[in-house]
């Protein structure tokens, strides 16, 4: 005997979605059998919402209900600096930091040949164009530190040198609150390698 | 700047549900929002699915989309012997294991006096009415082998004990295809304790 077909139908949809395996899908199957039928059906809403109401910015391609963006359209922002991230996730930890007042370029991935991602699946051709445009003084290209994420940060610094943009990468190093026995070896040669005079 | 309404209040539905953070949340949201249309729908018709044809048979409370369940009304079971468990997961577990003839009673949960479920909120009066009307010879105690699934067994014993069936447990001891040296004091203390002539 195997599951209901109803219940065999959605485990197959849930594992279609990222860190959702078989057994979590059939906890999730269980606990919305429990669940009383409005609040499925709130989920529901919610997700036909998402999809009906998202887009991505046409200036920085972030998601956004608006567009341009919030943060595109905010007069108090600085145009004159884009920080480059790899996906809106990304945009909205620099945005919690507080600590940043320019505008944004989501690339929406980064550069991973062996997923068959390439520049030209990014929107790196529209970074350029934006810079081009003129009215850019520094591009901070914030992508992550992972291999993908590094050999995007290259690929663009060398598309982007032509531009009269300055170009620069976020710092890596310590984090703060940690110690040195902490961190691996890798980012301390990083750490090292970076080391500003105070 | 934080998340568009609509993908902040998808996270807060996503969250609810069991095993998904906040990050597994917003993870499944750009998910969503790269997938088509159409497998977005597919997902939410399926829950709308679930939710309308999958019911508790009436007989054992597994759930299934025809009441009786297909196995309560398969003649080719054997009526005399009932297993006991604690949700319907593991009853497609015993299932699959492929060894088992008879039928079961699902319990719908453990006794877990902390989370608030007592023996009232099982489907355990129910088994003692179904045990107690005959016909069946032996009910096997299959319930989990953690403290809550333990003292569920006990309490069944107990309240089982004055009818005329025999009740049984499911062994405990070294799985299959492990060695001693992966398994722990208490599951070889069990697995002594149970020991049989061969």
């Amino acid at each position: 005997m195997k599951y209901p077909l109803s219940i065999s139908r959605l485990i197959e949809e849930l594992i279609k979605l990222p860190g959702i395996g078989p057994r979590s899908a059939e906890r999730i199957v269980f606990h919305l059998l429990k669940t009383p039928l409005q609040e499925c059906t709130r989920l529901s809403e919610a997700i036909a919402e998402v999809k009906k109401k998202i887009h991505h910015c046409s200036v920085c391609y972030s998601v956004a209900e608006a567009d341009p963006c919030p943060v595109c359209s905010d007069p108090g922002r600085d145009p004159r600096t884009l920080c480059v991230v790899e996906r809106p996730a990304d945009m909205m930890a620099v945005e919690k930091s507080g600590g940043y007042r320019g505008l944004y370029h989501v690339l929406m991935g980064k550069i991973a040949p062996l997923d068959g991602v390439g520049p030209d699946s990014l929107r790196i051709e529209e970074l350029v164009r934006r810079v081009r445009k003129g009215g850019v003084d520094e591009v901070i290209i914030a992508t992550g530190s992972d291999v993908e994420g590094e050999a995007t940060a290259l690929y663009l610094a060398r598309v982007l040198k032509p531009l009269p943009a300055k170009v620069t990468r976020i710092a890596h190093g310590i984090p703060m609150g940690s110690s040195l026995d902490f961190s691996d070896g890798v980012t301390i040669t990083r750490a090292l390698d970076g080391r500003a005079p105070m």
